[in-house]
């Protein structure tokens, strides 16, 4: 579901503690010996992955479209499920019946100044051999859209995200009554709709303009990799920052029988009708647009003046779905652990795609698949984890997390009690290890991962990862990442399966992946084939096997070490970026409020602004005051305090191992810390969102906001309730401090 | 000749000596009856200023092409000095003989991988009259080139500045035989086959992007005002930072009789041949050359993935030139100050055009006849200028400031010993009061133009350019310029006639203009009419006339002030802004230096860089040391307790005037305070540039480079030429300080 190219993750660059830098010779919870011996373990999995099992099921996999409901996504689970049988894994399918609209009617003309009808299909190529399968595609639409029958003026809006807004205002122009279309990219695309709505707007398209994935990028599909000019994205268009999962069922598994919400008290379903177009039916449409230029960094890559209208294009717009219900079959492996199998290690991928899916999901899938499998053959040779390993194959992802989000819901008890982490992948291509999560685990995955090569720069993929973020970073991240030894986790958003673990469960996560390498203009449509992957993506599947290496690695690791391996020093530096942050974003807001103010009463909007267009000044705004932000410096002060005194307490206790009770009972402490970064109250708002460190932003989608509650408080200049969140997160960094305390307590 | 966008001029935002703001009521050089007699004068030449003169004038001088050597410019130099003449100017046209080539032979074809012959020629249309004036067009070419027949793979450059072939180099891609295609903006267009003959290019070609000035712009000619596919911008290649004017006669005037270089011996002539070509030319060249993508930021507006080849694009190139001489006709219309004859404002624009030049140079100098025909007026009704006053209307501009550098060069001691200021005007259209000069002039030109209004906003045109300044700048510049209650002025670079003036003969320049609200695509084009001018640029000629009105004010105030209207602070506070420039430059050239070569060591650049394409790790840089930039302070420091002295001695003579003895010695030594800051020998490598503030930039063209003897030894990494100019840049600020010092003896 999500992309690859960094838009969701926002980079974190907590400093490690030094002494736990990556090196050869030490890793959390592991013994110099235990260390070696883990070391020949991987050398013994390494040994068992094989490429050709990746190339074999992508292809039997992505042969045929296999979204939520179709027929060929459940005989993909059942196919999946087998092998996980047949490799010794106590495997079953969990159903959930969720909500799958499909498109009834889709209608999209332009009626005024010249008419013109919008073809919404995809081409079949002939250099790619499942393009044809018409009859089991779904054709281009997004999930969610409401029924909508709507005729009106358009209006671009650039991505369409709150600021786009405001520079439309300042030109007099707004939505009302108006379809708005926006191109794809600056935010996810659920936000989209949303913010079109809110501002008045009766209908909305989404574009794929070829500066985001077409020409503008390189060869178009099939000389290159990139989206041809018909090609068009589909995807959800939930509001998922408001709960995640089915819409029916907020918060609770989507069993057979729950009760479910009706459609109209569905929150996360878009309140206007919505159509995802490819580039060749927007250009006309825009090229119809009169009404001033829009601002230069709003014009994409169409041979045309990117004008703002509204009109004197008009479009209709018909969008009519069948509202059905689906089962989402998860397929859920299970390996138990010898010595500690109420700790549960949970690694998922999902298998449902949108339509043949090769690289969305597939490539993950398949490496998440060959890792499980060569985990078979280690305890076919007499391996047995200490904890419980769960591997899961979600459906329904790409409707909006849904697979996963019902089994967090289902299981949730269990697991708040059980899962010391949840191991994300999903798409997967040759390119640079991406690298996000909860950053009490930074330290660990430096560990970890330190001799898992690039498969074709033969480097290790830490190096590469490290020097994207200093040669590929901006000012100063770029700055902070140089004066790491390892990498930095980015914090974690959404736009994958790992959000109900982390942000809702409060299960520490990690998400990994490879990319950027690829010509990734596939995306969510027709050509998202096995021909597209194995000529532009991963051709000899050997950063698929490089995946299989990573999750390999972490999920023995994390099973096998004596105590949950967690490190909070980067969790500190973390928090401190983020409290310097949004103390900063204060500041900014009250400077930039005082130079609008001042620059309205001096005259100077109207002296600047062009007299042969329409422009209107920004409104004078109150003044930002100056808040009381201390109770998030006192929480972080306390968690420094705990934290020092557990390094200090595991550094005296090291080579004295504690006794098997006392290291489950530190298990269960451990596992609990990221539990204690979140509230059963949720989010403001948003009570399904329960982390306070890290949320999807409400005006982002997948891009995360770290201390969500205050930092989007400020955003939305809720100035009181600033301060409110600023003690309710203070408390909670209190509670975690508390937590790390009792976790000391237990160490000495 | 130069550009209205912007790209020329670096803003500088010297703060305003507070108690010399602009106000109603205080203007230097002026008792109060005086300003308000002087105020009364600027409302009787207001009153005189008709916009119907100007678009007679334009529609008589742009109705045929009048480019340096043709038949019309000549005609239209003898039209111009026959009204001047009736106005009662002493007037004469001055000539000079210059070269000026022409094309004899000009081909472009893609030899492979397949087979294209480029136009080279722009579309008559019947929206524009004068369009279809073949036989008197120049054809599309850029002067100097040197003469070439050249075949060789073609390679993308960019803006070709040397950044960009960095970039090309870390790709392992050179242009060493090959011939590079470069868009134009990003610098000076003489900068591109400069620096592509430096890395061994055999040939340039210069292409109009849409992204600059076509299609994504707005609607293209003759539906807008942009440029059409198929335009193209002549303009001369010469390597202007080297010296002005005539190839042959540098640093003296081409006179009949001079002695001349030979063409080989002339050092500002083109290495290899170029030639300028339209979108359309460009794009089946660019279109098939292979190679990497270039970088995000170099793709232009053409729907084709820009590659960097070189080849398989590969291209045969031949301009050869007719390597005529021709006379420049400088009209010189001069009215004789009553009272300090020998003290002189020089007013000037330039005549010629590339071909029709409606726009440039044509909308500026009818603003300026128009000035010059008002101030006729008021001296048919009794007044008389104290000082005199000289128009200039300079022929060969468009080559190379032609017409003024050798009438600057012929006249160059008489204007060492008596010019005050030069006040430059070029092309003019709607928008918003572009100021650059001396700062020295700035408090004076804030108070000069205080009551002239914007035509179309009603609003003064100060407060419009400052809200620019503002509102259009960014982060820090925006602040800097929010903090000033006036407009601070741009130091000059080059592009248009102030630069022989100010950087060669220290004579305190202005350059005027207003601009930045036409469709201004016709640039340099047949498109440049009367026709587009009238629909696109400035319709009634009102910001024609609010140029006449700024002109007017500044002359008629340098005229009249009891003495020359100098204030120091404003370029105090530009040196400092400047020193403190030069400084960062070197501070942040060593971290990057001491980054880069520990990423190299670390081994971050082999690790970063794709597998997939060539990729090149830049060479170590020795380390930058510590300089000592001392003297520049030391020489700052000395200036400004000079002017600090000055203003002291200034307040206290205010209400008690000078005898006109004393005043008259005063002025000589004002008028020698801009001289102070040139050295005779002038900047290293180029002896004609004489300034030592204000440079155009050898890298840059157009734009300038402030106290440009040290940043661009810091630029070039030559450290002890860095310091030893740190030194004589001192001692000219030290001179300066001494000359103010004099200043301030005759007040006391």
């Amino acid at each position: 579901m999500r992309r690859h190219e960094g838009v969701a993750l926002l980079l974190s660059f907590a400093v490690l503690t030094p002494q736990l830098q990556a090196d050869d010779k030490t890793a959390l919870g592991f013994s110099a010996a235990g260390l070696a011996s883990q070391k020949e373990l991987e050398t013994r999995f390494d040994a068992a992955l094989d490429a050709k099992n990746l190339r074999a099921w992508m292809e039997r996999l992505a042969a045929r479209p296999h979204h939520l409901g179709s027929p060929y996504g459940k005989e993909n689970a059942e196919f999946i499920a087998g092998l996980f049988k047949s490799w010794g894994y106590d495997t079953r399918i969990e159903e959930f019946s969720v909500l799958m609209p499909t498109p009834k009617q889709r209608v999209l003309e332009m009626v005024a100044p010249t008419k013109f009808v919008a073809r919404l299909e995809e081409a079949t190529l002939a250099a790619d051999k499942t393009s044809g399968q018409k009859k089991e595609q779904l054709p281009t639409y997004n999930a969610y859209s409401a029924d909508g029958d709507v005729t009106g003026e358009l209006v671009y809006v650039n991505y369409g995200v709150p600021a786009d807004y405001e520079e439309l205002a300042l030109r007099g122009i707004d939505v009302k009554g108006k379809i708005a279309i926006a191109r794809y990219g600056g935010s996810w695309r659920g936000i989209k709709p949303k913010v079109a709505a809110e501002h008045g707007a009766i209908g909305c398209l989404i574009y794929s303009d070829p500066s985001g994935d077409g020409y503008t990028q390189g060869d178009m599909y099939p000389k290159g990799g990139w989206r041809p000019n018909d090609g068009v994205q589909r995807g959800s268009v939930k509001d998922m920052p408001i709960y995640s999962g089915d819409p029916l069922t907020p918060g609770y598994a989507a069993t057979k029988d729950a009760k479910r919400l009706t459609l109209k008290e569905a929150t996360t379903l878009t309140k206007i009708p919505v159509l995802p177009i490819s580039a060749a039916d927007a250009q006309p449409l825009l090229a119809a647009l009169g009404g001033p230029m829009a601002p230069e960094s709003w014009r994409g890559g169409l041979p045309i003046p990117y004008r703002l209208g509204g009109g004197p294009a008009k479009v209709h717009l018909k969008a009519l779905f069948n509202w059905d219900m689906a089962t989402a079959y998860d397929v859920i492996a299970t390996l138990r652990g010898s010595e500690l199998p109420d700790e549960w290690i949970v690694r998922g991928n999902h298998h449902d795609g949108w339509v043949n899916g090769a690289s969305d999901p597939i490539s993950g899938l398949v490496a998440l698949m060959e890792e499980a499998r060569a985990v078979s053959t280690l305890v076919k040779s007499g391996f047995r984890p200490r904890r419980t390993l769960v591997y899961a194959a979600w459906d329904g992802e790409e409707e909006g997390l849904l697979g996963s989000t019902e089994w967090v819901e289902a299981h949730q008890d269990e697991l708040r009690a059980k899962a010391i982490a949840y191991v994300n992948s999903d798409g997967n291509s040759r390119g640079t290890l991406g690298l996000g999560g909860s950053h009490s685990l930074e330290t660990f995955v430096n560990q970890a991962l330190g001799d898992v090569q690039d498969p074709a720069k033969k480097v290790p993929v830490l190096s590469r990862a490290r020097a994207a973020d200093i040669l590929g970073g901006s000012g100063d991240a770029a700055k902070k990442a140089r004066k790491k030894k390892g990498v930095g986790l980015a914090a974690l958003g959404s736009g994958s399966d790992f959000t109900p673990f982390l942000q809702h469960a409060g299960v520490a996560s990690l998400d990994i992946g490879f990319g950027g390498e690829g010509d990734y203009g596939q995306y969510h449509s027709i050509y998202d084939s096995v021909d597209h992957y194995t000529r532009f993506m991963d051709p000899d599947f050997s950063y698929g096997v490089a995946l299989a290496q990573t999750g390999g690695r972490i999920v023995l690791r994390l099973s096998q070490a004596e105590n949950v391996p967690l490190d909070f020093g980067p969790l500190v530096a973390a928090l401190g970026d983020y409290v310097g942050e949004v103390r900063a974003l204060a500041d900014r807001m009250r400077d930039e409020t005082e130079e609008r103010n001042e620059d309205l009463e001096d005259g100077v909007y109207n002296a600047y602004f062009t007299p042969y267009e329409t422009r209107v000044a920004p409104e004078k705004r109150t003044s930002v005051p100056h808040l009381n932000l201390a109770p998030l410096d006192n929480g972080l002060e306390k968690v420094r305090v705990a934290v020092a005194a557990f390094d200090k307490a595991r550094g005296a206790r090291e080579g004295k191992p504690l006794g098997a009770e006392n290291a489950r009972a530190l298990d269960q402490v451990l596992l609990a810390c990221e539990r204690a970064l979140t509230r059963d109250e949720g989010l403001p708002g948003r009570p399904w969102y329960r982390h306070q460190i890290y949320a999807p932003g409400q005006y982002t989608g997948y891009g995360v906001k770290t201390l969500p509650a205050v930092r989007e408080a400020l955003e939305l200049r809720r100035w009181s309730e600033a301060e409110a969140q600023a003690v309710v997160v203070g408390k909670t960094l209190e509670g975690f401090a508390a937590q790390v305390d009792r976790a000391t307590e237990l160490l000495k």
